[in-house]
């Protein structure tokens, strides 16, 4: 049997280092029309950024590696031109010297990847105008800034490279200036998410420009100048386009491969296409959400490793099977991580469920250590069946663990009760004794089995004549910043001046972030108020959304 | 209703909180022998080390914080005396005053917590040598060390407690001498995990004596000597001991409450006794494990939390039960994180599992930054249900991320495989494409699933003589240290040179780590081989289990 494997980045040699150990026998060919394999595309922005990062970390395998190791043959500069699936064989034609040939195969694998989306921006072919794809235009990148000694840069686009990309260049002393067409940095996130985000690049000193877009560049012997759709104008010394990848799917579209969401190869749960023998795998094949199982699309590495032992596995008889993604992710930017599972606000909104959200706001370990940092976690839970939908976590240290615990939860169909039952490990320098997981996870449970109902600052805005809202923080704290119209009763004297207000009231209590909040609101419901909100976050994520 | 509570550490306080959150009618009265309520008693070892830390750090709430909050009464220096149980009345004495009085109740709580064992030590009470449990405790070694500028200290007992101690004491500049009973620190984990303790301990020059158990303690006013049971003799300027805790239980043995496993309080997933209207949490109180439903007694905070909540919760007519615990546990040792959750090989064995072990040596992060450092994951699965049972990670970054997401797996009866597809987050400041702890189900996945044997060094070296061993690195790895009689294959030779040995030979391969062994197993069960073992975590494991 011979496999032949068309791309060779993370999926495609996870494909064939798989069959390689499960089969001596198979023949295994990949073709790689670029010059690099088998390389970290999400190391890239810190190739370019930290100067100890050598080209041969970021791709430290090369085909005469996966000669010695599995017997297989990588050829790299050869391009697959077109594929005749009835004759089972492709044409492919080697860069280096020009000569076309056929080729054979049994089993056929796309790993072809995605590719940087080109925005219609005027004048985006010039000699300081970059995309940060692959490794070559990285080495691009770092070239013009070794013999430039560039300035000022401006970054199209802020989702996760271009804001890793944004950090990266700072640290080695260059301005940089963010264009984003969301009023927000990572627009696939929550908006009081990405305000944390945002507050970042500020506290960084990195211009973000939200709910801009990029018309042209025009340039001259004198000045380079980035030309925004409103009328504005940046000057720079170069430019490095992050707008987003889509799926690099045309050999397969030509022979009928089906193609799905977002415009990716639709493969079952042993990464088959609707073509027999022919499978799909990594950025350029559909996922689905271990969720709701619909389909969803997150080119990532962790993702496409997956895949390809499953496709490797697959070819050779085993009996792996794709389990689906939830959509995790994470970033680091300066001081700040974060991270994101399963379902954002936003998405529960759109896929109507029936939602619970918390905003909780946690030191990551023992407050009385001086490395304790504040995270926030924004956690959803479905009120129907109480399962945890998803979570997006911004922090300083920390960030990743709980994402990870999330992520691990859900993938089991955990309750937000089971959140807290999790036998977490607690010492001072890793966590508090209630991890801010559990606390997530009590904070919701008593939302959707409780009388503990939570309401979030945009929800008190929409309906803010409906509430009479209660700060319960000390006078000086109320003194020197409160919710418009909301009184003052702090939570000591709750139980006594709660007497001036209504038990027929809607009331929606809250402290600085939440937890005196939470105690306010277990003394109105029990003293036989009908309907009492605590505010998510308390007044610290109040100020927050107020500023989107 | 009146709650009456025995003990105000982590657990009492617990119940009093939820059971008020949930009613704000009833009447709650906790009892307190000590001075200081709700304080931290993981923190103590880090107070004695940190100047920055405070008193006040420790010990954040005081009764008047409670009265305020939650509408209770917490007693300190109020010893219970005796309890009646079928008046429902305990009979209380003021340590202050003296005075002894009654005190009536419908629901009784022991929150007793656990007291530090005392060794049979001779000369065990003079004023140098301390115990280490409570905030009273910590204040007298700080006040000691202030008072006398000591340059050495012994301590008994190599657990948490004495190790975390033992690096807070070095960096304010003491020579630790740590004496423990069992051959390597933590005798409660495997000592091929141990072994990585004691290796810290060195690294950081703090003298470590194992298998030695102490004497008495001889003393005048030219010097103080720790006298062992071997006859060696240890000078020293103070003595803590650090030996382990037992359940409190008098109190409730006295009225016929039920003890079980280790001394402490039986209970039921309410937190009730045998007893009606007599409930148990925290330290005192027997645990489960949600593994195999067997009793464990842990006692740590995180834990009394829970049960805490969970009976104050049933108090007051809530749902909640408690669900078992892992044995999940983590501390710090210099730059040495040590976790663990499930089950230990040795406790595997006791309990004749029938199992398969893996040591996997992996970096945290992406091994091309400067900051990535390598783990070792200990991990065990059911051979027989696929299952993950339990894992021992050290190292230095990210180990209590890795020891979280395997507790919440095992949790929801993880197998092996499961671990695989994990959606865990990837960013390479985070994690490597597959995690550490994707890795390690893979392997263990292999060898449930497949034909990829694992052996340990342990089995390797019980059975030498069964095995030909293949050292697949290259020439100048063997050259400079290699397993006595096996033979050097360098991986990219062994498709040729395997036929110098007999393929009904059983075969154990291994590399330096695991990866290429695996690679090397694969090839010779592909070639035919009937029965290849793959050495756990190579040679560089076999070197740290040869040191034990």
């Amino acid at each position: 049997m011979k496999v032949l494997i068309i791309g060779s980045v993370a999926a495609g040699t996870s494909v064939a280092a798989k069959a390689r150990r499960n089969n001596e026998e198979i023949e295994i060919v990949i073709y790689e029309k670029d010059s690099d394999i088998s390389y970290s595309g999400c190391g890239l922005p810190y190739y370019i950024g930290e100067d100890y990062i050598q080209r041969e970390d970021l791709t430290p395998r090369n085909p005469s590696w996966f000669k010695k190791r599995f017997n297989l043959d990588i050829k790299v500069l050869h391009e697959v031109l077109s594929v005749d699936h009835e004759k089972k064989e492709v044409s492919v034609k080697n860069l280096s010297s020009g000569e076309e040939f056929i080729d054979k195969y049994d089993k056929l694998v796309f790993a072809t990847g995605a590719s940087p989306i080109i925005p219609p921006i005027e004048n985006l072919e010039n000699d300081f105008t970059f995309m940060l794809r692959n490794v070559n235009q990285a080495d691009k990148v770092s070239e013009f800034v070794e013999q430039n000694k560039p300035k000022n840069a401006v970054i199209i686009g802020a989702g996760y490279i271009g804001l890793e990309l944004a950090e990266n260049l700072k640290h080695i002393g260059i301005d940089v200036t963010i264009v984003e067409r969301g009023s927000l940095p990572m627009p696939n996130l929550d908006k009081d998410v990405a305000v944390h985000i945002a507050k970042e690049l500020r506290n960084n000193t990195v211009t973000f420009m939200g709910n801009e877009s990029v018309k042209g560049i025009i340039y001259n012997d004198e000045e380079k100048l980035v030309q925004l759709e409103s009328g504005k104008t940046i000057a720079t010394d170069f430019v490095v386009v992050c707008v987003g990848v889509k799926p690099v799917t045309q050999l397969a579209q030509n022979i009928g491969v089906d193609i799905g969401y977002k415009g990716a190869i639709s493969v079952d749960k042993f990464m088959q296409t609707n073509i027999n023998d022919v499978y799909a795998v990594g950025d350029c094949a559909l996922s689905y959400s271990a969720i709701d199982n619909n389909p969803i699309w997150v080119p990532l590495g962790s993702t496409a490793n997956k895949m390809g032992r499953i496709c490797g596995d697959h070819i050779t008889g085993g009996t792996l099977s794709f389990q689906g993604i939830l959509g995790t992710g994470i970033f680091k930017l300066f001081d700040l991580s974060v991270g994101m599972t399963g379902l954002t606000e936003q998405q529960a909104i759109e896929k109507d469920y029936n939602y619970v959200v918390h905003h909780n706001y946690k030191p990551n370990q023992s407050q009385y250590l001086k490395t304790s940092k504040e995270m926030m976690i924004k956690m959803l839970a479905d009120k129907d069946t109480g399962k945890v939908l998803g979570a997006q976590i911004v922090g300083k240290n920390g960030v990743d663990k709980r994402v990870d615990v999330i992520a691990t939860a859900i993938t089991f169909g955990a309750t937000a009760e089971q959140l807290f039952h999790l036998d977490l490990a607690y010492a001072p320098p890793f966590s508090t004794t209630k991890d801010p997981v559990h606390y997530s996870g009590m904070v919701l449970n008593n939302a959707i089995k409780g009388n503990n109902q939570i309401i979030t600052p945009q929800q008190l805005n929409a309906n803010r004549d409906e509430f009479v809202v209660i700060d319960v923080r000390a006078n000086h704290q109320y003194e020197s910043a409160h919710i418009e119209g909301a009184i003052n009763i702090p939570l000591a004297k709750i139980r006594e001046e709660y007497k001036t207000i209504s038990k027929e009231q809607k009331v929606v209590v809250h402290c600085n972030k939440g937890v005196s909040g939470n105690a306010a609101q277990n003394i109105l419901l029990n003293l036989g108020f009908k309907e009492v909100y605590n505010l998510s976050g308390g007044f610290k994520n109040y100020k927050n959304v107020a500023s989107i």
